[in-house]
């Protein structure tokens, strides 16, 4: 059996008690050996088999091998398992390689909500979670979603906003959103959520464009009612002006 | 001291260990019955302050002035704190009562990521979440956004897709649906996840159009890309078509 386990945004406060469950009855455990690093010391005696950042397929590979093998397996990923995880690419190599297993996945605190409750309360109403990586999505399809997110006036979580290959990507994203939305719109910045050094920041779209941010961090457009109050972002949802 | 606290879908397994301790250390614990239900087993001991379903303010209010009076107050919410859930009111209440309180929001498992587990992988690539509920936001609005999710190709998750009085805002949003996108849009509904008698099931945009579902559902509509494989919904996150 293979389960596919989203650990949440770092500390095991944020886990569930089915990732805890899963992974204390696994006979082997597969990831990324950043997020195997925030399992370990709860189960220094457990057998790991740790990969690099971009083996996802690998990764994928060896935890489906070794469960059709027999071994109960679990594959761990950071945020929830589904959103930008690992539960999409287990399924399309099962298909491909024909293999029947059986899968379950188990759903955790993806950075949107973990970042959100940070921040306050950005994401209350309808949102869009869009990747600016462009690993395998063209730039062109972010552009279009960042357009049509803009003019839905969804709230708008950014995964991957910048990394070293293309730290453009947020002030490039923030230069499209200008021309459907206010420049005061309120925006924010989460980072390291749930690990030592967590912090959150709220500024205007106008600010956003020249922030500096890494891959441990994700972003947060309000929509046109988004509000700064006292440092935190909130959205309304709506019971004020019925 | 306000805690505002997303318990997940409902059984224990999808709880955060955050979301435990919180109500594990809670003087008052305030919340809509049906959620409270879901706390009482663990906590028979506790305090609960109950409210009706409409109530939302009401509830909110009592919380904040329980914890301005020094009491160690939880508000519960069903799935996430912040995503249709009580944060973002509580804020509200606080700028407009002018009321200093610390607040801490812990995030839960939302219906997008426990609906898209049960079904699969459905949210595994850039998603919308929509709430088809108009009582507190005109369907015109809702009409805008579903059309911005379609153009963009994003999948979507539909919150609240019908009531009694509203039964008939899944259909009137799946025709929308199918000016902009393919009749057989892979799509799956998610009923009483993490509760008795949970159940999932995939089907097409044109079926879902006349499917019947109540308020404990969730629906899913998959991007152009989503399929269906050995009965699961899944949307490649594009690693085979690099």
């Amino acid at each position: 059996m293979l389960q596919i386990v989203g650990i949440g945004p770092g500390e095991k406060k944020h886990w569930t008690y089915a990732a805890y469950e899963a992974i204390a009855g696994a006979e082997l455990i597969v990831g990324y050996r950043t997020y195997l690093a925030l399992v370990k010391p709860y189960f220094p005696e457990k057998t790991y088999l740790e990969s690099g950042m971009r083996d996802e397929e690998a990764r994928c590979r060896a935890a489906i091998t070794e469960a059709a093998a027999g071994k109960k397996v679990v594959l761990v990923c950071s945020g929830d398992s589904g959103i930008y995880g690992l539960a999409s690419l287990v399924y399309e190599l099962l298909a491909e390689m024909g293999e029947e297993l059986e899968v379950a996945v188990i759903p955790g605190v993806t950075a949107a909500l973990s970042g959100s409750a940070l921040l306050g309360a950005p994401v209350a109403h309808d949102s869009c979670l869009i990747s600016l990586s462009d690993q395998m999505t063209p730039w062109e399809t972010i552009e279009k979603r960042l357009i049509a997110a803009a003019t839905g006036d969804f709230v708008i979580a950014l995964y991957n906003p910048s990394s070293h290959e293309r730290p453009e990507h947020l002030k490039r994203a923030c230069e499209l959103l200008l021309r459907y939305r206010s420049p005061e719109t309120v925006c924010g910045i989460a980072a390291k959520i749930g690990r030592d050094g967590e912090w959150a920041k709220v500024l205007t779209l106008q600010e956003l464009r020249d922030a500096e941010v890494d891959m441990q961090t994700t972003v947060f457009i309000g929509n046109s009612e988004t509000k700064e109050w006292d440092g935190k972002m909130v959205t309304p949802r709506g019971y004020f002006s019925k």
